[in-house]
C-alpha cells in the first residue's frame, strides 16, 4: 500500500498518517517527492483497505502496490530517481560515463587512466581497491592505499570515485573515500551488507548478481532503500547462461524492462558484460540504444600489463574513441552525454 | 585449409586445384569472391601441408582455418557476404527492415499488415504459413494457402517474403512461394532440414536455437553453405535463460562475435527476443547499434485478436515510431534503413 | 476435459458420446483402458460443462482436466502405460535396461557390443544409423547399411532395437527395422516429425531437448499420442546449463516430477547426460534411485576407437560392473532388472 | 606444486623445505596426513622446478598439480578427508543424516523437530537462527535466541548443530554455538566472510552458489583451506537453470565430478534442491546412489505453519520413512547410515 499524500499536506498532517499505520503494527516509509509526499507501508500480511487512510486529513490517495518491491517501484515514484554526486549526475535526461581501471595497481597507472578518461569526456573514476577474485593465490587489491591513490585522482581531475566494498568492516573507509560505494555482482545478495549500505550517506551502484533475476535484483535494491538510503543505482553487468564466447551475456533486455518497473537509474557494464575488448564499444552503444542512463567502462593505460582483466579493458585512445560513438548514440535517442 | 587463388587465375588453373584436392581424398568448395577464387577443403583429419598446393599455379596462398566452421568464416572470406533479394539487400552497408504478422491469418490481416510495413519503409514481409507451436491443440498455420496469400501481398506491395519451412515435404513448395526461407529455431540443428536447405536457390534465414551456442550455430550454417547454398543470413531471437521476466535473452552479445567470426549477414529479431511489445522498440535501436544488419520485426493490424505472438506484435503505429527511431540510430553509426 | 465412461459402457455408448463432443466441434480422443475407455476432449477455449455429458448413458464422470497436456497426464489415466516390446517390457514394475554403441560403425563392433550387453543382462540393443552432428564434417551414420546390421544383432541375440530416426523419408525403413523409435533431443520439438511418430506402430523414445521445459517436453509426447501412437516413452539425457566440467546436466529432478505427472514410462540416459565414463555408473545408479523405469548406456567393445562419444562409452566389463551395481539399487528399491 | 615427504621425514626436515619455499618468496602449507605430510606451495606464477626440492633431504617427490586449486585436489591429498564432529561424522564410509526446521521459529517447534529427527536417526541438526530472505520483509530468522534454542536442543538429543553464518559480526557467536557453520550459497563467493572461516576452528558446510561452476566452488573452498581451516564439506543445493517446474535442478553430477576432484566431503540438499515435498525421497535417495557422504533435509512439526520453506520440509512421519529408504540405499552401495 502507498500512500499519496496531497501537494498542499502539512507535515503535521503526514505525521498523522505515519502514526496511524503504526498504529497498525506496521512499517511507515515517507518517501519525499518533487510535488508531494508519497507514505509507503510494509509488513501487512494480506491487502489493506484504503478507506482505513484516505478519510484521514491531507491524503491524496491510497494505492495498492501489485509488486513485491514497493519502494523501489515506478508504482510507488513515478518519477525517475536523479542522484546528484556534487555536480555529476545519475538519472534523468543526461547519460553518465563512468570508466577506469579495474583494479588501481599504482599511482602511475591510476593516474593516467584518470586523466585519460577525464579527457574522453568521463564524469566518474571507477577502480577497485579491494577485489573479489575467484582464486585466493590472485591479487586482492592494495585495499586503502588503492583508496588514497583513488582521492587523489579525484582531486587532480574532478571526476567523482565509484569503488566497491567487499568486508563490512571496510565500509566506513569506502564510505570515506568513495562519492559511489559499489557493491559486487557475487554480493547482489549478500543482505548483511545490503542493511549496511541502508546506512550510509553515499550512493550505491548495486552490480546485478550473475544468476539473478531482475526481481531478485530489485528485492536487493529494496533492502538498501527500505534501510534508508534512497540513492542506489542499478549496475547491468552479464548473467551467467551457457553461451561460452562471451564472458558474460550482458542482458540489455534487462535496461527496458527496469525501466518500467522502477525509478532508479539503470547503468549498463559492457566490459564485464562481454568481456572481450573489440566488442566492449559495440555492447556500450546498444546499451544506450536501449535507454541506459550510465555506461561503466574498463579502461588501463596498458591493458596487457593489467592485473585483472586486461582482456577486456580499453587503452585510452580506443576508450576516446568509444566516447565519440557514445555521443552519436545518445543524441540520436534525444539525449545527451553529461 | 583454404586455397586462395590469384586474382588473376584461370578458370583451368582453379580446375587443376580441385582435382589435386580431390585425388587426396579430400572435399574442395570452390568459393567465387568479387576479386577471386578461394577453395575451402575439408575432410583433412589432421592439418594440411600448404606446400601441396602453393606450388601449383595459379594459387595465391594456401592458408590454414583453426576454426571448425570453414565456408562460413571471415578467415576464408573476408568481405561481408551481401545478398540481393531482388534488389532488396540482407548484408553490407544498409540495414534492411522485415516485418509482419507471427502467423497469416487472413487476407484481411495480412494484406492490412504489408501495407502498413511497406509504408513506414520496410522490405521485407514476414508471415507463417507453418507455425511450430508447443501444443498440438494450438493454431498450426495456414499452410499453402498462406502462402498464397503472401503471394498476393507481394504482388501488391512489391515486399520481399520471409517464411518458415518446418517439414521436408513442404519445401518445395515454401520455395516456390518465398524469397526468403526461414528455418525457426526449433530446428536450428534439424540436420536432415539443413541440408536440403543446402540445396535451393533462395537465401536461407537461419534462427538461433533457445540454446544453441554461436559456434553451434555457425556450425548449423555450414551445413547449407557446405550442402551449396551460399545465401545464408543468421537470426538471433533469444537465448532461454533463467531470467523469466522476459520472454527469452535476446543476445545481443551475438552480434559483434558473429560480425567478427563471419561473413553472413546477421538479423536480430527483438520481437521473439523480449517477447513484450512495449520493449520491443528498445530492443530493436540496441541491436542496430550493436551492428546488426537487419531487424526483423512482428506488426500485426489488431494484435489483441492475434492467432499467435499477439503480446509481442506491435501496432501499424507503432512500428511506424519504432521505424523512425532506427532510422536515427543506423544514421548515428554512418549506415541507412534500406 | 475427460469423459471416463462406466466399465459397463457399451462401444455404442461410446460412440454416442463422440458424437456429441464432435457436434460441439471439439475432438474427441478415446484411449482404451485396463477397466473402462476413457474419452479425452480438446479444441475447447474455455472450461466446459461435465453436465453436457454426464447425462449421457455409460458416462461415468467428466473431469476437467488442468494440465495443458492432456492424454499424456496422469490426470486422465492414472495407471503407468506398460510398453511391450515383443515380451521385453518399458514401464511398470521391472527396470529396463538399453545398452549398445552410440553409433554403429561396423559388423565387428555391433555385434560385438551386443552380444556383451546381452550377456550382462540388457534387453534392448542401442545404436544409431543416422547420427546428428554437429559438424557437417563428422561421421554422419552408416544408414541403411547400419540398420540391417542392428537387424542381425537382434537375431543373434534377441535384443530388441532402439534406434533415431532424423529424416521424416526414413521413417519408413526405420519403423522397418527398429523395435523402438528414438527422437533425439535436438529435435524434441521438431513439431512435422512428431506427428509422425504419432502415425507408427511402433514405440517411440522421445528424448528431451536440451533447452526443453519438462512441460515442453510432455507437450511434444502429447503431439505423438494426440496423433494416435500411445506407446511413448521419455528419455532424460542431460539438460544444457552455465556448467562446463560435465558434458551435459542430467537433470534427476526430472525423474519424479514426471513420474508424477505423466502415466508414461521414463528412461534415463546417464551416459549423454554426464558425458564422463567413470561417472555413467554413479549416475546410472542415481537415476534408479530416483524412480526411472529404464536407462539406456553407451557401451563400445573398444571406446578409444570410437567413432563419437567414445569418452562417455563404458566397456563391456565395466558395464557387467554397472548392471551388478544397478541390480542392487533396483532390488532395494523393490523393484528388479527385467 | 605439492612437496610429498618420506613417511620417514623428522619434523626438522619438514621445516627445512617450508624455509626453502618461504626463501623462495612462496607460501608453503603443509598438510598433515596419515602417512606423512604433504606441503602445498601457492604464489608461485609459472612452473616449479621440481628438482629444487628434490635434494633436500626427507623429501619423497615434488608433483606438479595441474588444478587451480590445490590444498582441496585429490592430487595433493588422495585420501578422503573424515570430519569428526564429537563423534558423528563426516566423510569416509559411514553417511550422515542432517535433519531439521528450515528456520528456528520457536523453543516448541525446534526441540519438537530435533527429538522427532533424532529418534529417526539424524545425528546433526539443522536450523537457521540468521535467514538469507529475498525480500527485507519476510522474517529474518531469530537471531541469538535461535542459536540459544539449538544449543538447548543439542544438549537434550545430542545431536550436532549446523547453522549459518550471515554476518562477519556475528560469526563469534555463532561458532560458540555451532558445532558445524554453514555458508549459504548466496554468499557463496562473499570472499571476505570465507578468509573469516579460515580462521575458525569450527567445520564449515560450504553450499554450493546457485550459479556457482564446481570450479568456482572448490576455489572458495580452497580460500577456507588457504586460510587455515582444513574442515570444509561441500553442499550441493541446486543449481539455477532454465526449468521452473523445480526450484532449483539439484546437480547430482556435480558428486561424482566432485569425488574424484577433492579429497572433501560431499553432502547432497534434496529438500532445497527440488523444492517440492513430495519429491524430496526421490532425490535423497538419488544423491546417495550417485556417492554422496551425507545429505541435509528440512523436517517441520508443521510444515504448512513453517515460516520459510514449508512446501519443501517434510513431516517427521515423513522423514523416519524417508530414513529408512535411504539407509537401504546406503546398504546397497555397501555404505552405512552412521
Amino acid at each position: 500500500m502507498l500512500i499519496v499524500m496531497r501537494p498542499s499536506a502539512t507535515p503535521a498532517q503526514v505525521d498523522a498518517v505515519v502514526e496511524k499505520i503504526r498504529a497498525l503494527g506496521l512499517t511507515p516509509h515517507a518517501i519525499p517527492g518533487a510535488q508531494r509526499v508519497a507514505i509507503g507501508i510494509t509488513g501487512n500480511k494480506g491487502g489493506l483497505d484504503p478507506q482505513l487512510f484516505e478519510a484521514l486529513q491531507g491524503v491524496g490517495e491510497a494505492i495498492r502496490v501489485s509488486q513485491p518491491f514497493k519502494l523501489v517501484s515506478r508504482e510507488v515514484k513515478p518519477e525517475d530517481t536523479v542522484i546528484d554526486v556534487g555536480g555529476a549526475v545519475l538519472g534523468g535526461r543526461a547519460i553518465a560515463v563512468m570508466a577506469g581501471p579495474c583494479s588501481v595497481e599504482s599511482r602511475e597507472q591510476l593516474l593516467a587512466a584518470a586523466h585519460a578518461v577525464k579527457a574522453a569526456g568521463a564524469r566518474f573514476l571507477r577502480g577497485g581497491a579491494f577485489k573479489p577474485r575467484t582464486s585466493p593465490y590472485e591479487f586482492q587489491g592494495l585495499g586503502e592505499a588503492g583508496l588514497k591513490l583513488l582521492a587523489e585522482a579525484r582531486e587532480q581531475t574532478g571526476l567523482k570515485v565509484v569503488t566497491e566494498v567487499m568486508d563490512p568492516d571496510d565500509l566506513p573507509m569506502v564510505v570515506e573515500y568513495a562519492d559511489v560505494v559499489q557493491l559486487g555482482a557475487r554480493n547482489m545478495q549478500n543482505f548483511s551488507l545490503l542493511k549496511r549500505l541502508g546506512a550510509i550517506k553515499k550512493p550505491v551502484l548495486l552490480k546485478r548478481g550473475p544468476s539473478a533475476t531482475i526481481r531478485e535484483w530489485l528485492m536487493a535494491a529494496e533492502y538498501v532503500v527500505a534501510h534508508g538510503n534512497y540513492q542506489v543505482a542499478l549496475c547491468e553487468r552479464g548473467i551467467r547462461t551457457f553461451e561460452t564466447a562471451t564472458r558474460n551475456t550482458l542482458d540489455l533486455n534487462a535496461v527496458p524492462v527496469l525501466k518500467a518497473l522502477t525509478h532508479l537509474p539503470v547503468v549498463v557494464d559492457p566490459s564485464h558484460g562481454i568481456g572481450i575488448r573489440a566488442h566492449v564499444p559495440a555492447m556500450a552503444r546498444a546499451g544506450i540504444a536501449a535507454g541506459a542512463d550510465a555506461i561503466i567502462v574498463e579502461v588501463h593505460p596498458c591493458p596487457e600489463k593489467a592485473l585483472s582483466d586486461g582482456q577486456q579493458s580499453l587503452t585510452p585512445p580506443e576508450f576516446e574513441e568509444l566516447m565519440r560513438q557514445v555521443r552519436v548514440i545518445a543524441g540520436a535517442i534525444g539525449r545527451a552525454i553529461a
